[in-house]
């Protein structure tokens, strides 16, 4: 048996997220069936993150244990010939059996991508966030700093959640802007449902001026999701990368 | 009666171009029909350039003669609200009555996306063409400066196209790599058909070595097309700018 970790890339727009539901086509579904018309063989795919749907990835990592003379290396272009165009395998390998693409994982990038525009633009409306006024970067790096190291993040936790314990940590928050695009930049350990998503609807209130960036201390402080702000839509959110002490 | 300019942004993905066209969707279409619900006025829609099927634009600018009472400045908001997600209005204005779209047009300027990688990249799949190999950048530069200035395009251009004038004026060609990106970003007066992307698939075969740069020189003299490169795929060409004098 072999242990083949992927790192895929995929376009979330036409896809109801990474995991498996009933009456919904997920990223899962359509890696587990192509690995199936390759092989023959039904695995289960883990993965490194979920996803929600319309959420892209760049860097979402999963392993899967198959008895295939298919190398690690290769198996990348074998497998992209069953998948759909919107789900490709950037790299494959094999990885030793311990290997775990959520347990081994030790950090996870994710990038929100804002555009500021007073209409709507064609080519980003599935990739990113439309923004209609100007925003305040300097108050959102200043908010956005409140935020890194260990917290208790309940205030940015989604609902529909089963999680216990609700202490994460931010390694770091980087806020860059180049002409009309923002990009949020979020560094962790691991992620609460929606986290980045709340995150980023929190830090945008904040760059309109509908809120002062010292209240993200007293939303971490107070513990309730109804004091944090919206919940930025899916399309802006990318799983950038996932990092692993082996491979880094 | 006020004579309107737009300026459209436009996912090409889902259209068989700009120009209507019996039994197909067009970027021409969709807009007059926004048009009628908005007004209840039938037009005719003069484009600076027809983009091709797959083909998308930044800034296709258009312009049409309508009696309304709705200030040209505002227009794109009220249009926007009848146009499909994949077409939008990003300016409007009311212009002289002598503005034609096409022949006031005096630059036009394309951006053709080039994306290097091994395997097929979800998320560029239709704004982007990809090249498996390495191109040498600076063998394309050199062959894109005998292109520069006013010739016989013949070699260059399309089939099925019905144009008298091959000759044709390019200003500039400026070729530009960073990451696994390149761009090449076309400036002329106008263009024969699918010449940004004969000349960008002749340029790629000059950067994988296929081609030597000067037999550019011999292409354009021998004023046949079979001598040309491939036709670069649709999906990476954007109408990203037209000039006007008055806009200057």
């Amino acid at each position: 048996m072999k242990n083949i970790m992927l790192t895929l890339e995929y376009d979330g727009t036409n896809y109801s997220g990474w995991q498996i539901q009933d009456n919904a086509n997920s990223i899962q579904a359509e890696v587990e069936n192509a690995i199936y018309k390759l092989t023959k063989k039904e695995v289960t795919l883990i993965g490194a993150g979920r996803t929600d749907a319309k959420v892209h990835a760049l860097g979402q990592v999963a392993n899967f244990f198959i008895d295939t003379t298919i190398p690690g290396r290769t198996f990348k272009y074998a497998l992209n010939e069953y998948l759909p165009e919107d789900i490709k395998a950037v790299y494959s390998n094999e990885v030793p059996e311990d290997f775990h693409a959520r347990f081994s994982a030790i950090k996870k990038r994710y990038r929100y991508k804002i555009y500021l525009s007073d209409v709507e633009r064609p080519l980003l409306r599935n990739y990113a966030y439309q923004i209609d006024r100007n925003l305040n970067i300097n108050n959102m790096k200043e908010a956005s700093k409140y935020l890194i190291g260990t917290h208790n993040f309940t205030s940015f936790e989604g609902r529909r959640s089963f999680t216990k314990s609700k202490i994460r940590t931010i390694r770091s928050i980087d806020i860059k802007k180049r002409d009309e695009f923002i990009d949020i930049v979020v560094e962790g350990d691991s992620f609460l449902r929606n986290m980045v998503r709340i995150i980023t609807g929190t830090l945008v209130e904040i760059g309109i001026g509908k809120r002062k960036p010292a209240e993200i201390k007293l939303i971490l402080q107070a513990e309730d999701r109804r004091l944090s702000g919206h919940t930025a839509p899916p399309q802006g959110l990318y799983l950038e990368k996932v990092f692993y002490k082996i491979f880094m």
